[in-house]
């Protein structure tokens, strides 16, 4: 396996940093790969922008910094038209399609989902970041829905732990519902 | 101000990555500095191993993978024989004296805080890791106790900020205690 970036983008508040130590754990404690997770703060964090970035590797990882990613997990506008065309080729984009309207041209897999929408819906939008990392392992292979739900049961309270499994279910059952529709055999 | 490198050690539980992502967003939103934050998952992790980097200067950080440390904080006895000669010139250690002993030569300023214990006494030792982000601030400039502090109180669940502060707090007071014990003039 090469290396696969990925990058989660939003606003203060959403868990994107949560999302990234917990995708980063499940590919590295659960899966054996190697995994470095980190956030960027400077003038845009003071702006409310969050984003964070995870390096999944089978080999010792030796530039953390992500360029262009692999997959791309939009969770506000503003990361969307900053982070937008920062992809490889063949990339993977997964947003919010209440937060977020994709204006991009280029060679990528879409997959809207609305995180914010399903996590309310569930009981509390905080679980969005969740729903992400479930869309993310439905979309991409690179970490299993079963490894991530250890690591998300591990890392939350008790009393969030039902919601947050859920919710990561949730994300994974809209991306595969998305592939089923589009009759492709993506996965 | 130079780029300021700091590494966390120690193992899965004591909240080391929480720490670096305090510290990060203390130095970046209360003080305005940039911060990388990173941390590293492979084959140390799953042994139990944890540790978390951060970066801060007040220039864009292009390279957020740190080498030598101005300050390292150890909280076991494995990250202290693994990243205890890793450390610049003229740097600050600091750490758990009740889980670490220092073997090291080398020019070094040592603070041994008791975090495991001070945190123990004050009602949960989960919060070892934030007498070590008092201790980090105390010991080096690098960032206030009270920007330290609005972050803690904006990170943490209700029910434990005032733990948490107060760890900070008492973290603060040790090194600041060792300093006037030793009658140096060093902050």
């Amino acid at each position: 396996m090469p290396k696969y970036e990925i990058r989660f983008g939003g606003f203060g508040g959403q868990g994107v940093v949560l999302a990234g130590v917990i995708l980063a754990k499940a590919a590295s404690i659960e899966e054996g790969k190697n995994a470095v997770q980190t956030q960027l703060y400077g003038p845009d964090s003071r702006g409310g922008a969050a984003k964070s970035e995870v390096v999944i590797s089978e080999e010792k990882i030796d530039y953390p910094k992500v360029d262009k990613t692999d997959l791309l997990v939009l969770m506000s506008q503003e990361a969307a038209e900053k982070y937008g065309s920062e992809i490889k080729d063949n990339s993977i984009i997964i947003y919010d399609a209440d937060l977020v309207q994709l204006n991009l041209s280029g060679s990528f897999t879409p997959y809207p989902v609305r995180a914010t929408k399903i996590a309310t819906d569930m009981g509390n939008k905080i679980a969005a970041n969740m729903v992400m990392l479930g869309a993310v392992s439905a979309a991409s292979n690179i970490v299993s829905l079963e490894s991530l739900l250890k690591i998300i049961e591990a890392s939350v309270p008790a009393y969030a732990k039902e919601l947050n499994m859920n919710a990561a279910r949730e994300g994974f059952r809209a991306v595969k519902e998305i592939m089923g529709r589009r009759g492709g055999n993506e996965n």
